[in-house]
């Protein structure tokens, strides 16, 4: 294989932009579309890798920004990368830093060459840029590295800031900007400028693939200039980021549609920090080949299960006897195992580890079941049958138990994007 | 098989009072000595069943306090019983509620019927009696069940709770008084006129084994009393109890000695809640078969672990780059795995589930292992070559990080008794 990243395209769907195909990496290899849990420090919560492997997972993501700071890139390094300490010795993508910084802290300043953030371990002051990112990653060794963006908010989301945290608006406008389109232009160009940086200063090309990350907002103009700026540089593959930042379910599939075709169609396209089972779809459906989302695990650690029907609460007073698993078409070791959703509840209620291990056993294969069914349907070229097995994508979200995969910009636990903290 | 269990000595060791054999119960067997994890509310914590089994636990240990509160024996029996509620399909003993109801309560009142406690859950006022203990573990399930009894403090411990809780002494002195001996008299006579409600009050003797429980602190005379009384009931398993209750470890070793030999040799003993490897191996030498204890599981969630060399916290700067396994002759899926003491270090200053998942995994595998050797040395008949594969065995209790097995009679993580909080 020439360079670090070969993709190849199995068939397309005749009916939309679906497509079938393989990635593969230093570490192996990956069927697209393929939906990555998310490991934050180097763990996918409660799971060992084998039981990570054993949800049909074939790439993991990892997060730049928290490893950095805890427990250091540069030991990974010294301890052999990312995929030795972790011990996931399948591919690995890292997230470039830039969203963390930008969203977890309060007090960040960003400028021209970089963000500078307050250390959420400690407090200290730190400095990320795109070559800081670049080295970052480079130390991790993941598989797949991304380029340092400047990943404004959604509209909506900035004016939920305003709204709910007023005392952090001030801060915020010196983000944001009253002038939102302005912020997004700014924010487009910047990311151009920084992957020339991130191309300049990544050292490992040769085993690392960098993807670079297309912004614009919902804004088709702005879009289709972030494009060609970024597919100027000629990479093994895109991301589109600034989705999943606050907008509505409908803005994010608009935006997605629009975008993805966009991309040259011979390159992975990465739809980052999406989403929902119909936001998958949607992306599917646009020609997007890689997500990575932490609602399955984020969600299953608070009691939340999804099903081809749609989410319950597990700790609802409905399951107290309920003697049967989750989902009896479902093969996960939770289903599979035998462990009934009375016996779930319980270890919710009580608060035991093993509940949201078994809820994130269950909810990881859940979405890697339907990306299963996702690659049967473009294989058989039948993508509209896909409904027939997920009633879930033909209920409107607010039926489903479904929200807008929303980012609030001022706490930790904001966004669906890549932080499972 | 006549009876719920039956027990068949292997052989025995020429040197001291260990013997090799196997108990056959409804839901299986295991070999003897055997070591159980505990599992407290119906989950070692963290760990899927399967993982449990893959430590070489052959039987685990459920509490019937905790489950009778939540989510309730009537339940768990309309659901099938324990084994299927938790999906454990081997053999598992429940412990009487006695201990938990007495050492878990601040305010409690203990009377000839039995003991009244505030519900940890809730409050509400819960009366336990033989009676109610015979019918919450008859609805459990479990293939071995135990007798409620009266386990007062040791007299070390008693003294403790005056000194450092001054508060609670009074309601303390209600329980101990004053006079030690006298209170420990009471236990045994209460113990023997409770186990006679018991097996009175048992309703399953066909699917369920009753052991009988042996009280008497560390008084000769005193065990010999309890003895006689409970093994004038014909009982296919007899446990020493009112140790691990505060007492030093010479006093633990001691009573164990003196008191297993009493026990009938047919049947198996069962040494509750003890406790570390030489406390093991102490038990093991004077003819005990069983044993169960929190220490692996409880001390695994907090970063401390077990090598045959002795103990260590994770989270001690000294592992921060330390590159090799917790220990190269480990089997577990921690050591097994390839997980290195870095990643576990990192995965705990993290506060990441998955550092105590592993940590339990190596810890009750350690200890299966221990047990695996004691079994290979009765059966070579080479009792004395036991330390030369586990040093820990020849460390002084201090120098090993060992301390007495306490109990705490005022706290909610008191004493090394079977309560897996």
């Amino acid at each position: 294989m020439s360079g670090p990243l070969q993709f190849e395209i199995e068939c397309q769907s005749s009916s939309c932009g679906a497509r079938l195909g393989r990635v593969t990496v230093p570490h192996g290899s990956f069927e697209t579309p393929a939906f990555m849990p998310v490991g934050t420090r180097g763990t996918v919560k409660g799971l060992l890798p084998k039981q990570v492997a054993a949800t049909g997972s074939q790439i993991l993501l990892n997060n730049a920004y928290h490893l950095m700071l805890r427990p250091g890139d540069e030991l990974i390094r010294e301890l052999g990368g990312v995929h030795e300490f972790m011990q996931w010795h399948g591919p690995i993508l890292t997230d470039s830093g830039g969203f963390q910084a930008w969203s977890l802290a309060d007090t960040n300043l960003l400028g021209e060459d970089g963000i500078i953030f307050k250390s959420i371990i400690d407090g200290s002051k730190v400095e990320l840029t795109p070559e800081r990112s670049m080295r970052v990653q480079n130390n991790l060794g993941a598989d797949i590295i991304m380029a340092f963006d400047d990943c404004p908010p959604s509209v909506d989301a900035a004016s939920r800031v305003r709204d709910q945290r007023p005392e952090l608006a001030a801060a915020h406008d010196k983000q944001v900007g009253s002038d939102h389109r302005r912020r997004l232009v700014e924010a487009i160009d910047r990311t151009a400028r920084w992957l020339e940086r991130c191309v300049a200063a990544h050292d490992r090309s040769a085993d690392q693939a960098l993807f670079g990350i297309v912004q614009g907002g919902p804004d088709e103009t702005l879009r289709r200039r972030s494009v060609e700026q970024v597919t100027a540089f000629d990479l093994p593959g895109y991301a589109i980021g600034g989705v999943a930042v606050g907008e509505s379910t409908e803005v994010l599939h608009a935006t997605v549609q629009m975008t993805a075709p966009m991309l040259p169609a011979d390159r992975p396209r990465y739809l980052m920090g999406v989403g929902y089972e119909r936001d998958l779809v949607a992306g599917v459906r646009a020609g997007v080949d890689m997500f990575d989302c932490v609602l399955p695990t984020r969600n299953g650690r608070s009691g939340s299960i999804f099903m081809p029907t749609g989410r319950a609460q597990i700790k609802n007073a409905r399951f107290r006897a309920d003697n049967t698993v989750i989902d009896a078409r479902c093969d996960c070791d939770a289903c599979g195992g035998g462990f009934t959703r009375a016996y779930l509840r319980h270890l919710f209620i009580s608060g035991e580890m093993l509940g949201p291990i078994l809820l994130s056993l269950h909810n990881i294969r859940h979405f890697q079941r339907l990306m299963v069914d996702i690659r049967r349907v473009i294989r058989d070229d039948a993508w509209s049958s896909l409904a027939d097995t997920w009633p879930v994508l033909r209920t409107p979200p607010a039926e489903a138990g479904h929200r807008s995969a929303s980012a609030d910009l001022t706490g930790n636990h904001a966004g669906s994007r890549s932080m499972d903290q």
